[in-house]
């Protein structure tokens, strides 16, 4: 039984990555930088995203993909940014998949995109194994989380280029020890570059902004 | 593709529950009351799982199943507290299962416990999928997160017993309305029962204390 299962599983997998390889080719050839917003229910990817487009929404020519198991709640927030975006209701799919994200790309004119952002089902296990054929996945961490994520969740800090621990404004409010899960999170992947910011107070955004706009340099 | 993988989900589902019903029976026969605890990573679990034991552990006897993908972590603080625990890593799974919870089960004298907490792995979405044989799953759903996450995920809302609304101490510093969040967990599931409290303050622990331990009454 549980044999069986796994091979199902890299089936599945397999022809997963087939599909991100030609969705990565198709975002490449039309010039798009695609991040994949990965996290915990309610770490702040939508509000991190409606903060940054209305800031620097000028700067680039911005889309977006919003995943959910249900609701276009967050679809409706970045329309009101006026950024194009498409929702992908998941129901009983746990992650998105590339499959999922090349119909998502139909939706849009790919010439008139610089920089889109995937915003997954919050979820900080499975959506770690789907590479959709973005260019890097960007992992969201919310400071009243406990600090000891990325040690009991390792994968998906393996996977991702960077970490932003959100929620900064509340610091003073929680028992959590940034320092530490800093050290935890590069521990588990030494390469990953670290934000801390707060998308009500705004603090540390710009630097996250330069990470951002200057990301579609290396394409 | 997509049908022979859904296929296979139904036999994995199917024999979960077969599991979870002699899982189910085997607690029954030994008078154990298991509460099945659901949330994000982040919610809260461990440490109003923490708080509980340490105040009402004398109450009756209290073990403890944590499930994680990787670290002891969290049977570490459980440990603590007196309590017997057992830790699950799941490493690529991504919610415990019925024979996973078995094997725990095994390493426990049951008739030594009145009542047992499984700490699920921290995900909204999964584990609402996986029957462990439990009398209940508890879901917790912290004021940082939004409030419409019922909305967003609601199987885990309408397969769980109750709702318990965390981190209260902090509804000052952020803006979660949740007044909305009960309003949207209630509109899912009419049937749940709703507590407000925080394991910081312990603000409205007693509520839920008395909830835990009469709920062994009913077996």
């Amino acid at each position: 039984m549980t044999r069986s299962v796994i091979t199902i599983k890299k089936d599945i997998l397999a022809k997963n990555d087939e599909l991100a390889d030609e969705n990565r080719k198709r975002l490449k050839e039309a010039g798009i930088l695609a991040i994949n917003l990965v996290s915990s229910p309610g770490a702040g990817k939508t509000s991190l995203l409606v903060r940054t487009l209305n800031e620097i929404g000028n700067k680039a020519r911005f889309a977006v993909i919003e995943g959910d198991q249900e609701t276009d709640n967050d679809a409706k927030k970045i329309e009101a940014t006026g950024v194009p975006v498409t929702q992908i209701n998941t129901i009983s799919a746990c992650h998105l998949d590339a499959g999922m994200m090349r119909k998502a790309l139909d939706t849009f004119d790919l010439d008139s995109i610089d920089t889109l952002f995937i915003e997954n089902v919050g979820n900080l296990v499975c959506p770690a194994s789907y590479d959709l054929g973005e260019k890097m996945k960007v992992a969201l961490m919310s400071v009243t989380e406990g600090e000891d994520k990325p040690l009991k969740y390792p994968k998906m800090f393996r996977v991702s280029s960077a970490l932003v621990i959100t929620k900064t404004d509340l610091l003073p409010y929680v028992d959590f020890d940034i320092t530490a899960a800093t050290d935890y999170a590069l521990k588990i992947n030494p390469d990953l570059k670290v934000f801390k910011v707060s998308a009500k107070s705004g603090d540390a955004l710009l630097e996250l902004y330069d990470f951002i706009l200057s990301g579609a340099h290396d394409l």
